[in-house]
């Protein structure tokens, strides 16, 4: 009987959420559901391993309709819920024989599982250990990050639509800083702790050279606040309204951070520390040094959840990710990220190939060098040339009632549409 | 000659920038445009009445193509800038006499003043300086807030777009505060000073009943620390993730601004007083109360400034409201605000409505108290009887290259297309 051939796929979400990690799950059980004589369910651990160790797990073959499953590709966040968990480093702990009972028992083959570097970990781990024990499951990664931060792919499957998000939002916000006709340095805190890819996407808000933003600070260049003064005072004296845009995670010469640079004796009324972030400590360092009107704006968890802006190209990226990883599963692939490569050529065009996960977890692929200009505050062209494509393309959105429609679990563990 | 009785018409934008201010804008032009034999040209002052006194001003009638002008319509920000400049209490005053020969200078017979209750003030003093004078010229208010804060009116355009983006942005932020499974607070911070218009759109974004936010705080409530602490601990038993939105003005019961609780002797490392909003404060507050996890998002400017999710009902009644005001003072008023009443019956309709500005400026209209149930931390469901229209109806944006296109004033003055 052919039917016992028949192996199941497990996939999970891991790390933090993206707008197009559901597209990428979506990938994954639309292609399941293409192989009948040899996958039979697809099941979804819910909050990544950490949830499978405890048996959350979901039928997704089932019990989703085709009307839900397209909602599915445009949700943002993590459908299944996610993690941050890490494996053991010692393969000989008793979580991985524990594990591998459960995969087992649901009788998987095929372990996919959407994430970050970490999750890549988890990847790697998993197989490692597989392999030792002859089990024959495979194992593969689906790139997701905001970030951009895996190596051995020209990119991570959710940083065309953060980088939409924010270079939208960063346009809009110049327009807003534009309004009055006074001395004012808006300065725009963007996602990135040790790569500067999300920064640099607010380079693509202007509207024509020498529009704002005016500076741009990656993670990747020293910081310095005294060159700093000096390039926001030469900026104030082109135009009134100076926008900056600062990572996240800006630090000096001597790997400090910026947002450390906040007074250590600085504690709130409850008697803990504040956390502040680097743009704050911008802001107050200009409003002290020139007297200028200043605001500080942290673009926060939109950037990573806000299904408003959509990158179609990052969208279907995202669910031909999750469906090549099926497939190189089926082809006996395991230990492998799906990665993509750009082709040659005038055209945009991106083929999906197989790297070994091992290359690619715990590493951090930083922004390139060459291109921040000479003075550390700007964005070369040749970013412009590799980003733009992966903005490119709308989504037409869900909408009932005025507001976006999302799928999202209920509290029975089954699908339900979110709306209003 | 009929020619010498034609008059133009004066228009401006002040205030804080809203969605669809320029929707008014595009409204006031292209009425305009529709009576040749009374009106000339429309002119527009850059920045307000304050730029207009330094002769900043531009012809809107000749220098936007059609194509400009509509894509004006759903441009966020002030096309024209705009000023916070209150006009001299004191009639007497120098100032108002170089207006009005500045005024007729230009020929003009209509002065339309779009903005908030300060714009109003504008709007009011103009007027009575005006009628003191004999002068003709007729002072017309279009009201723009994202406060919804304006008297006299059903609603103010403006709000619906900025409420429609708090719920959905909301939705989006309790999805991805959902993905991991660990007891955790999320503060979303909103806008509205003294009104809690737009903080209560929150409620629009629970997707059913029971959903997130659970907690909404306005400012028209007294806020007491020690119930948050007893309404949050109730909520975490409830479920793992909280989600809280409060107004950037809650205040407590001696009208101490929450955000004013912040340690006095707190001060950045360049000496200032650091500014911390509710959010941050609340956030400090129950990480030292419940060690749980917390985060506080500021939804900042975006509120005021994002084109991404227009309502077409409020972008089409902002234009409405701007032709409104031409007609009214072709029609003989003065010293009016454009209103909107809404018509009784099942279905949603307004209708326009000239109400005296003196009524309206230097007036607040609060969120209506029996809205806000007995707990204090919910809005009631008159509330969305009363908004979900005014969210209603999407706008195809026009988008180039994966980015929104705006329409934005060169520096030489004239109407750029702004793109890539």
């Amino acid at each position: 009987m052919k039917m016992t051939h028949k192996k199941n796929i497990l996939v999970g979400q891991s790390g933090g959420p993206t707008a197009v990690i559901n597209a990428s799950l979506y990938g994954v059980i639309a292609e399941g559901k293409k192989h009948p004589e040899e996958i039979g369910t697809v099941y979804g651990m819910v909050n990544g391993i950490e949830g499978f160790l405890h048996d959350a797990c979901i039928n997704l073959s089932d019990h989703l309709s085709p009307e839900e499953l397209e909602l599915l590709k445009q949700t943002p966040a993590a459908y299944l819920g996610s993690c941050r968990y890490k494996l053991p480093e010692d393969l000989s702990s008793k979580l991985y024989p524990l594990i591998f009972h459960k995969l087992e028992q649901l009788n998987i083959g095929y372990f996919l599982y959407i994430g970050g570097n970490d999750s890549m970990d988890t990847v790697s781990k998993l197989s490692r250990y597989g392999q030792c024990q002859g089990s024959s499951i495979r194992f593969i990664g689906i790139p997701k990050t905001i970030d951009n931060d895996l190596t051995n792919t020209d990119h991570t499957p959710g940083y065309g639509s953060a980088a939409k998000y924010v270079a939208a939002t960063v346009r809009e916000m110049v327009l807003d800083a534009s309004v009055y006709h006074q001395k004012a340095v808006t300065i725009i805190e963007l996602m990135g702790r040790h790569a500067g890819w999300l920064t640099a996407a607010s380079v693509l808000a202007r509207k024509e050279a020498g529009d704002n933003p005016l500076l741009i600070y990656l993670p990747e260049s020293d910081f310095d606040l005294e060159q700093f003064a000096c390039d926001v005072k030469a900026a104030l004296e082109r135009q009134p309204s100076v926008v900056v845009c600062v990572s996240e995670g800006i630090s000096d010469k001597n790997g400090v951070f910026i947002c450390e640079y906040d007074n250590a004796a600085q504690t709130d009324s409850f008697g803990h520390k504040m956390l502040t972030g680097s743009g704050k400590v911008l802001e107050s360092f200009i409003r002290s040094r020139f007297g200028v009107k200043v605001r500080s704006v942290e673009l926060n968890i939109s950037q990573r959840c806000s299904g408003m802006v959509l990158s179609r190209t990052d969208m279907e990226e995202s669910a031909a990710a999750g469906a090549a990883g099926v497939q190189a599963a089926l082809n006996g692939a395991t230990a492998q990220m799906v990665a993509m490569k750009r082709a040659d050529g005038p055209s945009y065009e991106i083929q999906f190939q197989m790297k070994d996960v091992e290359q690619i977890c715990n590493q951090e692929k930083k922004f390139p060098l060459e291109w921040i200009t000479r003075s550390g505050t700007d964005i070369s062209p040749e970013y412009a040339a590799y980003a733009l494509p992966l903005i490119e393309g709308e989504v037409e959105r869900k909408m009932k009632d005025g507001l976006p429609v999302y799928l999202y679990r209920t509290r029975s563990g089954g699908g339900g549409l979110c709306q209003n």
